[in-house]
């Protein structure tokens, strides 16, 4: 498989499990089919693509120009609206499709931005900013406080990873397609760790002598 | 009347209907005239036109490059601070203010991206956004949840009809000023209809057995 | 010293007053070490200059591309965790910093318009802008109700002052690194007097024979 296929691949696969998270958000909030749409939108597409694209001045963003984009959206929201994907261990469900597209979106950030040819700075931020930013405006849009402030959790934290070991693969010149999958995985492996053993980073504030 | 006259009376109708809607919600939260300035101009300018111009990436967006734009966002935070236009009637108020923006934004979104050469899926997609991103952007910064979100409306669904039967007239090549006013009129009268008989959409989730 | 140098001194003050305003709301609102560098960047780089820039299309924004801005963020969310910049007296030392930050802004977000080539209105506006939306955004994000809404005080109203100013000395051609300073000063001492003696503006309604 190719480099190009490899990316739409990824790309579709992780707009689809930001959209589901975003279609759960609004079922968890009691919003109607069309918000259920719009949230999965938020969360799929303009959170991740449509701000890197944005950032990346590369012309009308690819989730607004190529209406491929919009078939995983409209699936995750018909798949939650159908039960298929069942609301009813609703917390769990929603964080285990958010953490794919997390993995997902901080390979696929980084790599469209080195291909634009950012610095690797930069890559390793884009390619944070694109996974975090799909959960972040579902979850402001929402009116709720973003997962990625929830301190009893490691969210940002394995994106920045995540970018980082991208932005090192193409400088190094062993990025490919197993990479990007490997890289997604043992991300999501993190996430996935972080949440069953409830590690925590630090506060904002350094406080001696208390125990988190 | 020109097609290019036509379109920026209608902008800047459709502006100043978001921007009333602005400062209404600044009234009704509180706020001074400035934030009632900044409301109207989030609603009238940011939400729409520029999330659609950023999109488009067609240079600096016309709502910042077009001073002529700021007129209708000043003349409605004027008339609301004069009680010309009254908010003790503020929540019928302010939905048919929006009811306005919603209809015009659609219309005009639409066509601007249709311009710019967009596939028609786009042109429907970014009519909506257009649409809808006033609202939401200042439902947003006051910090409520979006009206585009409320389950006893429908709300988005007009949008992405008006956006539909624009795209539609454009790609027929019988679009021009009666078509955009005729649309426009229109989706109001669905907006209008929605609200006065209670209309719903499904919620994000089939619920076999209940009724809504 | 040159303008070129004097605008990236000043960028990169008002990026880490902004940053800092970020990590201790970041500390406030209790969240971790992580959050805290979010909401510093969001603060510091995201509303300021990256919407600036975003808006002016000039490719790449210069927070994204040019590395060196990271590292005012990165060391304020370090001397906010440290406490070297104390959090016990969090909301007027968070209050001081976002009035450097704003102060600077308007002055470097209408400069960059100007040289962009700009109208002097749109200058004035997206100073304002550049001023006003690293506070906005990052309260946004943080689910609480913005600063520039908040009728006891006046926030937006020196911005604009300070936009409109730049702007005038720059079509006057007597702008220059002294008056960049003198300009953001004076800006800091309204809003400092501002909020000393309780300055007001007036509701974004009139109410006769209310006294505010």
């Amino acid at each position: 498989m190719s480099v190009e296929t490899m990316v739409l691949a990824l790309e579709l696969v992780g707009t689809f499990a930001f959209a589901v998270s975003g279609a759960l958000l609004a079922v968890k909030k009691g919003f109607d089919i069309v918000g259920s749409l719009l949230l999965a939108s938020l969360a799929g597409l303009g959170g991740g693509g449509v701000i890197r694209d944005v950032m990346l001045a590369q012309g009308v963003p690819t989730a607004f120009g190529a209406p491929l984009y919009l078939i995983p959206v409209a699936l995750a929201a018909l798949l939650v609206f159908l039960r298929l994907i069942r609301e009813d261990r609703l917390r769990r469900t929603l964080l285990a499709f958010d953490a794919v597209g997390l993995s997902l979106f901080c390979v696929m950030g980084s790599f469209i931005a080195y291909e634009t040819g950012l610095n690797p700075v930069a890559c390793v931020l884009l390619g944070a900013t694109t996974a975090v930013g799909g959960g972040a405006l579902r979850d402001v849009v929402a009116n709720e406080v973003p997962q990625i402030f929830n301190p009893d959790g490691v969210y940002a934290a394995p994106a920045f990873l995540g970018a980082a070991a991208t932005t090192t693969a193409l400088e190094l010149g062993i990025f490919n397609a197993f990479a990007a999958v490997g890289i997604a995985a043992g991300i999501f492996v993190i996430r996935f760790l972080a949440l069953k053993f409830r590690w925590r980073v630090p506060l904002a504030v350094f406080r001696p002598g208390t125990i988190r």
